[in-house]
């Protein structure tokens, strides 16, 4: 490997502390044969993500979907970050976890009443980081 | 509707200008019974969108699967955007378009050798502006 290469994988520790800076990722689904993807607010505590959502909305679709993928970058002019995790989706409902997310700081882009919590419990995690430049010429091979 | 309606659509001729205002998006679409999402540089222009490959990459997943999705969003603090289009997926191989995606500013996230041109031609688009804002209080019902 080298110390050159454009892209690097992201450790997973550095991944998940990542999630943190941002606070708007994008979730995506199946629902049926399609693909839903949209953007969300959200909350990351180590493998734990928290959304906020109303009734009747696209993210009711990822509970019933049951897995769904959350995607967060960072796109710089020289370096882009992306980290992307899998995880099982489910609705909060004891008292003592809706009262936990109730203390979040969750601000979910549509600001109207929203009574559900919705938690992904990440279980597959991936970053990779790029280093943008210049194209190598297309005689040149890679050198690894 | 009302005009402080916290979220917007936006035309379909707007969605599509505001795509050339990017050059990072995240291409997404199934590969089996997984759904594939990852950042990529495009070229925008009208509802052709265009990327650059080196064989063997996930990208050549996009191809197999005939139809993807591709978001493009901003964020800020006090707003919003996300486009998200949806169309058929094939690599260029006739000279001419070769020829004219040659001329296309696209700069990989990894700049490695890369001659193959991956055509997204769009026909569906769908564009939301969020406007961000404190929450209403959850005894308020929505006027709308």
């Amino acid at each position: 490997m080298s110390t050159q290469n454009p892209m690097q994988e992201i450790p997973e520790q550095e991944s998940l502390q990542l999630l943190t800076q941002k606070d708007v990722g994008r979730l995506v689904f199946r629902v049926g044969d399609d693909i839903e993807i949209f953007p969300i607010n959200y909350h990351a505590d180590g493998r734990e993500l928290t959304f906020r959502s109303a009734p009747g909305t696209k993210l009711a679709g990822s509970i019933i979907a049951g897995r769904a993928i959350f995607e967060v970058d960072d796109i710089g002019e020289d370096e882009v970050w992306s980290v992307i995790v899998r995880g099982s989706v489910r609705l909060l409902d004891t008292a003592a976890e809706i009262s936990a997310a109730e203390e979040l700081e969750l601000q979910p882009l549509v600001p109207t009443v929203k009574r559900f919590f919705v938690r992904l419990d990440v279980d597959e995690v991936s970053g990779r980081r790029f280093h943008r430049g210049p194209e190598p010429e297309p005689d040149v091979e890679p050198t690894d």
